[in-house]
């Protein structure tokens, strides 16, 4: 059974075309727009229509690959020259997303690995490598939910935060991925999505793409999480991440941590599933993960008709938070469970 | 020094008007309507004109003064008559407000009490009853507000979540009175307003009254308590409360009992602030008080130019939440602070 017919990124080959979903316009619309000009591509990340660390690399993969392909040249030199200037303009798009430049440097290395080729025979190469990052980001969110799926019973409850779906990835997402594969074999699960202040990408997107899938799914305030955990509706929380430091601590949307606190509370597991390319060795603990702020006008004025707070008041707008490993049950891979401590179960992973 | 100087509820003796302050319009519009009739005082209280129990309370002593003020009856029964039907209106503008009964019952009483008397005195006397009905609950919230500021010290960091203000009461509030008194005595506290989801009587209301008075406030999601508490700019948390059963536990707005376990694993006091009329000893404890469920169209619809989840979704929206006394460090009352076990403090306070 096919539950999932959303395809966030995806190239059109016949008519070498990218083809996004517009996230900016869920859930009023679910438009596809087709682009194949570099200004476009970097309009489309520049303006989140294309969100979520993995579409973004591979969105920018299959965007520079559309590019080039229409190259007239003729030369290694001036292709290669061509290659580099779109794929400058494309990385200036979101400045800090690690996975579009991550996307774009393994397409320059596919160029480089390919160069003693005839030009027909690079833009080969570098069709099939972006088809492969697709392929092997489906693999990984797949392995994640097959692992995290174990954890867990049909019936039971779950909670989420932020969007960490199927439009944030190429299919299944990450802390989605158990619920579209339980889906899938009849586990009857009920979410709870947070909406997931204050740009609501829980309400917006999480809703949206869950009950598109048929998942039973039922929306609510951040601070009601509290209340449904102690109805005792919430079995088990899963959330995604934007890095997880060596030690195990979690950078993700914020709020993930308020929730992380409600279930020791409650005494509900707490898991956060990561790629192994967003463990991050290099970074201690999350004390050394820099926490962008964002303007206030996200809190008070985003999409509604007058603003919400007395002008000119003063605003604190964390985008993310770092979750404590003590408070996180498990880190959940591709590669399998890992368990406290992390620094142990971390090393041993990558090994 | 004054620093408060918004009348949410008055009384216009010279031109026998009911003064409000309308808070639907906040924070864009700060503007008073005067009310001499009971359709549009009715109005008012169903619209959320004027909101929060004790203001709720003088708004209607104050209205249904003003109605009869304008009787022409002659004789004490045809008055009183006139009197109950007013009543029976206003009291049906709000069928689960409390306050609103309880104030208008006050004047009812006063009516009989003082029926030997002509119709011109009986008019005064529930004059003399509904000032005095406001003038209690100021000195009740000053009291409060006295009681809390002995908890604290100069330069502190103070969170609180939705609105228990001066708007909510006729003067202080509850849960702000201490940072009032604080802010005239040069306390120089440092609040965290919760914005409060999904009516943002955070973000609307108290922001508006704090920054009014000067008072330093920050703006912030429900979801980033957390991170300001990790941070360590909070030392203790101030919320008002709707009832409180007589084992301590306590019913508030929606995400009071988040904020509450954010405070404990962190190590934050939590205090509630609640008149001697909230505490209801006829409710053993929290499991004993009904929570009202809101249309979920709060959530993803109000105040948005569009729907911010897919038409249709499953919502859960409850309007309270009860905090187990186990998590509050005090219950702050005008006739001083109750420390656990509440079972006694609180039976002790009303002996």
């Amino acid at each position: 059974m096919e539950i999932l017919n959303i395809t966030p990124v995806e190239l059109d080959v016949h008519n070498n075309e990218l083809i996004l979903l517009d996230q900016t316009l869920l859930p009023n619309e679910e438009k596809y727009i087709r682009l194949k000009d570099k200004e476009s591509i970097w309009d489309a990340i520049y303006e989140l229509k294309v969100r979520g660390a993995p579409a973004i690399g591979i969105a920018a993969a299959f965007g520079i690959y559309v590019c080039v392909n229409d190259s007239i040249a003729t030369d290694f030199d001036s292709f290669y020259r061509e290659f580099s200037e779109i794929k400058s303009f494309i990385a200036s798009a979101r400045p800090t997303a690690v996975n579009l430049f991550w996307a774009l440097d393994r397409m320059e290395k596919c160029i480089l690995h390919n160069k003693e080729k005839s030009i027909n025979e690079i833009k080969k190469a570098l069709l099939d490598e972006a088809v492969s990052i697709k392929d092997e980001d489906e693999k990984v969110c797949k392995n994640i939910g097959e692992h995290a799926l174990a954890l867990l019973k049909p019936n039971m409850g779950i909670l989420t935060h932020c969007n960490a779906g199927t439009i944030a990835t190429s299919k299944y997402g990450t802390a989605l991925a158990p619920i579209y594969l339980g889906q899938e074999r009849g586990y009857n699960f009920k979410v709870f999505a947070d909406e997931t202040r204050p740009l609501l990408q829980g309400a917006r997107l999480t809703t949206w793409e869950l009950s598109k899938a048929g998942v039973n799914v039922t929306l609510i305030c951040d601070n009601m999480a509290s209340m449904v955990m102690k109805k005792g509706w919430v079995n088990a929380v899963f959330v995604g991440c934007d890095r997880v430091a060596a030690n195990g601590d979690a950078a993700n949307k914020i709020g993930t941590t308020g929730v992380a606190i409600l279930t020791k509370h409650y005494d509900i597991p707490f898991y956060v599933c990561a790629p192994l390319s967003t463990i991050d060795l290099d970074t201690d603990t999350g004390k050394d993960i820099k926490i962008e702020e964002r303007p206030g006008e996200e809190i008070y004025k985003a999409w509604y008709t007058k603003p919400m707070a007395p002008q000119g008041i003063k605003t604190y707008n964390p985008a993310f938070d770092v979750t404590e490993a003590e408070l996180i049950s498990a880190i959940i891979t591709e590669k399998g469970v890992l368990y406290p401590p992390y620094g142990k179960s971390i090393r041993e992973v990558f090994e």
